[in-house]
């Protein structure tokens, strides 16, 4: 704990992702004082087919 | 914001999917007053070996 | 099913969120084709001192 | 309703995953009250490299 | 890990929560094979004006 | 996008929040390459009476 998810489209590099869970865990462990070994990282990936703004797609954009 | 999650079985067509964020955003629009540009829907598929009801899965069924 | 959480900001009147489940249980159903009384919908509200867009709470703006 | 989700990693077998929606339901419904009938269970499978602890993802351990 | 997450009305008694995390790590455990000091369970509560089935909110039935 | 979700227990400060969501965008903008107005957090904060480790909820320890 804390428990973090990160939400977004498909298409991150390998390298992106371990920075992005690397960096983020970082920031939560500085700003709440919890240990970074007990913080949990989620991607959640996306497919533009599945995700909409306005109520578009973006694979129909 | 709002941001919509519409959680169901994989296999809906890429027509019904489409009408269904357009549809959906409508809806919360009309009702929240939220602008529809500000709506975010998120579909997420699951397949029936991953999802139970009354203890059995879908694909025991 | 299918199951949709609508994430807003707290402070809608309780004839908004009436009305709300009311009209996304429609555009999914008839989108889908499931059943009205299989559509659950659940409302997530959100404090202004827990959702920030660009670094910056909604309570800090 | 209840509506549980079990978040794990990817590679349990088929066999698993139907005790192990079996035997929550069973919990669930003995602890609540609420009839199995009603419980619905959704599995929600990660991979390692979507997934860290202590800012280093499982596929770069 | 696993991580699961009941989503129920509020309504429950501290009784029936504490047997209910407690039930639902066994089960998890022993068809999972996660030892249980590793399974973290999250109560997700609900109220009856924030949980439609049917488009109709349950503080509205 | 991307969404970022912040699940941890209630009792931080507003400045600890503060800080967590102003470093946690600053982190997901630097790796993932998206503009940080375009980041959204969300902080869901979690009682102790409502998760457990290891079948034993915070509130029982």
């Amino acid at each position: 704990m804390p428990y973090v998810t990160v939400k977004m489209l498909e298409g991150r590099t390998d390298e992106q992702k371990r920075a992005l869970v690397e960096k983020v865990t970082a920031a939560v462990s500085e700003t709440t004082g919890a240990p970074a070994e007990k913080i949990a990282v989620f991607i959640d990936e996306m497919s533009k087919s599945n995700y909409a703004l306005g109520g578009k797609r973006l694979s129909d954009q």
